[in-house]
């Protein structure tokens, strides 16, 4: 089996002590977590998704300072080009951008990838989409080439000179093709290089779960590009973190919760697209768990996809889809609770303290803080 | 095949000349329309599909009439007890009510009959479905009966002593019982008994298509229970009618389009959900051809529903299902909006003058001027 | 103001000892939350809103036991009934019935009351406020009595006689006549009666917030039906509860997450339909700080309305609304979350051991071992 | 008052024979319609709003054709950079892209211009947008440049070189300069100038109606950018123009419905946001008496705007909006379907024959045949 062969190969990897692209994680600091992780607790796990991250960080001339870049997933890697996906949606706060959204609810289904960028920059990225698409081969069976392609954006004003501009076509394609499955790096990289969550340095994380159903075990990853949140009500597996750790009056003046975070959700288990919907939805309660009220500017989007059903997906007029039965859907609900939840943390922990423009400096999560509020908490898990 | 035998035994039931239940048809007066339609032309060309109506037409002492009535449509017939369908609903003009959406949404199916009624009769209807369905059998394989039915209304209290609440239980349980496939009566019958379209009698109309998709022929069929509309932009096979046949002063006041309409679209053809969806909300485009403006007062509520995947309901923890591909639906649209079109038209010509309560009396269609305007409209097209 | 006078009288009351309703709540245990809640910590605390509880429990002749009931609850009291109010509603999971829903996404306005109930008794509910309105008084403005009035419902059978559809509109009639302002009894009463949480027995809480939005305080108030969860899972105040008191075998059989949280948000803050929506999303917060997964059976729909601007609504052809600004929201969503997660700890301690039909028992959370959990883990904060 | 000096001067304009930008427009062929149109039958009807083509047309080089271009509408004119309008949208069928709709759904507002282009080029549209932005001045008072712009497309590869992505930076920015109030040219222009009707060229087409409430007169306009449909189907004024008129062989392969349109509707009527969904829904109906089933491929999206409550959307933190009651939006609703239907037929009626890319080449609906067609079918309405 090809899902064998890939989690051999990566423990293989991983027992060479790279340990998930080199970054400490949040298990690694003791922070406990419910559920059963796959084997790179990436969303990498579910097989055939790749991830590619183009970080951008340079200091310019005008003392401006670039802060920023762009990731793309791929639900079945290269094969995205020809095959879509079943997909769907969902707004917790839509005060943000996350394109191709209409396009996902109307037929069902993504069609090509997942990418992830900042605010100002959506534009050069979803145009970018479709030429690497268009260069890529001929249009497809009905005709044409797919084009309503999924940018979603969070804003990294903060840190990053975003009025710049900075994300061109050929990052673009370079994150398209330097998508690949394995460990994902975290933290300052990618679409998330210059976000902050709940007034600490965040960013990209990730993590995954794997749950049996019916004999047949699936895997539920999730990636985050997280932005959102203010201080006080940061709470890590249940722990007051928040309100242990206030944000001292130094760093950037407070404007509320301005940022947002983006939620990718991906599976290999059999869903139909009105399923990924009431998978998508239930990213907010992952979000819940981390003290998150979805402040005005936050625009929570999440996005779901199965890899399942390649066969369907190819155009064909009849075509036969499997699928779980709804009375059969709640461990992959409490999976994508848990790994929305992880991923998030895990995003906070991996990232880097990091000093922008204007000025700007935010400082990352402590983690010798983190360790010592979760013993205090009575929540510290020692790692295996 | 069941559906050639039905179609052999209908034919000759139609040959005695019984035709369509005993009623005229929009098509027997001339009136053209778009597409081919199923043997009976009616929603039960979808095999399987069954209709049953109550009818209470009664002059109470205290001077009150009751013209009202129940109506149920089963997906599968007695098996709906037991198997959901694929569906999913719209709201053009949510102004009304449809029970049971928030679950056709989240689970994508349809479990039980589709009922429709009176405006404050929707309670009555709601529990007696629930506790006829306890007493026909044990609960499904979740442990559960199904239990959020769909009722949907539109508002007959112009003829109808609507606060009177006169549906009770026991016409509920005989709707349901009494369902049965074939011609389908329309006009001042069932939950249609005391509406009003464009200011004309009305009540309830259907009618079906044929449609060809990659060699395989499926049926799609609308019933409607129509109670919308002003006079002035009711359009009959674009003839303008309303304009023609302008409302006269002695008709009851004027309020504007406080109607509603409900359309049950019903098909043979494999549809997933989240097309189904789709196949609901062409239904405005039907409702376009005649004139509606979808007024404030008028809820305009549609539901799609899909006999196909009967295998894939029964509760299993993993399913397969069958479906044509987003690009193959072109044919099945067309087909929706006619059909639409055409059950709104056969309910305004089925329908009869009505005395109703508080001495208001409301007059149908005449035939004759229809057939007049068609003629001068260069739009006449003979029955054959 | 009649909000200081309120604040006033029910301050004087509670001094004399009767502490809400004469029940335990969360903070009296020691569970700490956030936010400065209301004088009453209840859905009161929003002038206007009054709430009535019918309460059914007895033990049939047959054997079978009955545990349900009805509560009302009236946005502007007795004048629900003339004037409607800015409402919007939200699914985190639609597998549950809400009626009124499309009217409320349509117009933007609640008219009536919000009624709680079991699910098989949502339609005598339903038609039972119709006909009180009816009673009340003549038609509104525009000629007709209100008529998609909002039932919500939670699954009571496991103690309940569901089947025996209990409730009658005697009850439901008591519910409306008797609704008041001030403390809100919790527990296993009106609609709440038969509930459980997290295999602990359950039913109805409540809590509130003030907020101070540019130099003026709101209130913002939320009453939940919690019918939900799974053991394991159950978080309060961050601390593990569930996996410190997991389920013993010898309760009823568990079936997954099988059931359901209406959860109701009221506010005199100034808020349009669109703002409220936003609200009625963020109570999905305050449920996942819980350990909620929203499992496939749980029906989890939520109502938000504000008591504002009932000049606004009284049907006249131009009309003048106050509205805060969406910059200025992040407080009431704060609120909101806060609100909703207390609202449900509030259910769960003020709930007692339950026995039901079919044998059936289910143990209310033991406050001895929660206090205990708290203290454990650094979480317990004396009540003051 | 401004309106009234308007009207003056364009009357000035319009009676020295320039005559709504040059072109024939649906009534000076005689084609019917319903309601009273604004004095310029144009979006530009609604004061404040202002409309910029830029239109691309150029036979390359290499052979390729372009054949596309961008079109701007703003909701105050320039004053749009600085106030927001509230807005809604809604999507008849998704497959298309419209960016920019979570924001509206979240913020019940429309930030910005509304931009209409082909559908590879909706990313440098979007980027540019903010670009223009950016340099325009400082941020809004939340401290941000609005970043959510509206940018909606259509496929105009039949025709045009659409993998060339010929829209650049400075045509956006100079559609948005050059926007202006008046006679708004219609056909071949804009984001409109390589677009298909019913297998008949198309393109941008505008109409208005004049609508009195409550002794208040208030503008509905339309603005398309319509390519969609095919030819059998085609109804204008109700005759049945594509069965008269049916695709010859020659024209290029038919491949059902493939196009899209998006339908923009202005209104100074003060309306909150959940009431500009409901016009925007409207406009299905109109869409509806074209013959249109809004086949698989055509992604019909549109969206409402109201220029009215300009004082609400300035970013105080306590606002007054002023608003129709809901009983009062008829009119407006009609006048929606009606303008809808008009800017269609305008649109086809502007068009002018096109030699496109690939030796693609579409004939523009015959005057001279429509004319006919209308005196046979009766519905000839001499201009006046």
């Amino acid at each position: 089996m090809n899902n064998a062969l890939l989690a051999l190969a990566w423990s293989l990897v991983l027992s060479c002590g790279t340990a998930a692209a080199g970054g400490e994680r949040a298990r690694d600091l003791g922070v406990p977590f419910e559920g059963v992780p796959g084997l790179l607790n990436a969303i990498t796990d579910v097989a055939g998704v790749t991830v590619g991250h183009v970080t951008l960080i340079e200091d310019l001339a005008n003392g401006r300072k670039v802060r920023t870049g762009v990731t793309a997933i791929l639900p079945r890697g290269r094969e995205s080009l020809n095959t879509p996906a079943y997909g769907a949606w969902f707004a917790l706060n839509g005060n943000g951008e996350m394109t191709g959204t209409a396009y996902l609810d109307e037929m069902g289904q993504l069609a090509g990838p997942v990418m992830l960028t900042n605010t100002h920059n959506v534009g050069v990225v979803h145009q970018e989409v479709i030429a690497w698409r268009v260069r890529a081969g001929p249009a497809d069976a009905s005709g044409y080439w797919w084009s309503s392609p999924v940018v979603a954006e969070t804003w990294d004003g903060d840190l990053n000179d975003i009025n710049g501009f900075h994300v061109r076509p050929e990052h673009v394609d370079r994150a398209l093709d330097t998508a690949r499955s394995g460990p994902v790096t975290e933290g300052n990289v990618g679409g998330g290089t210059g976000m902050i969550c709940h007034e600490f340095k965040c960013g990209i994380g990730t993590a995954s779960r794997r749950v049996t159903v019916a004999d047949s075990t699936y895997a539920v990853g999730v990636l985050v590009q997280a932005n959102y949140g203010v201080r006080e009500t940061l709470r890590i597996a249940g722990v007051p973190v928040g309100q242990e750790l206030p944000v001292k009056s130094e760093g950037p003046p407070a404007k509320g919760d301005q940022g947002s975070i983006v939620i990718v959700v991906a599976t290999d288990a059999p869903l139909l697209p009105h399923q990924l919907k009431r998978v998508a939805r239930r990213a907010s309660l992952g979000l819940g768990r981390m003290g998150s009220f979805a402040g005005n500017g936050s625009g929570d989007l999440f996005l779901a996809f199965s890899t399942a059903n390649a066969g369907a997906l190819g155009g064909a007029p009849l075509v036969q889809s499997v699928s779980l039965g709804n009375d059969s859907l709640d461990g992959l609900f409490n999976a994508t609770v848990q790994a929305t939840e992880e991923a998030i943390v895990n995003a906070m922990v991996a990232a880097r303290d990091m000093q922008g423009t204007e000025g700007h400096s935010v400082q990352a999560l402590p983690h010798d803080a983190l360790v010592r509020l979760l013993k205090q908490y009575g929540r510290y898990t020692p790692p295996h």
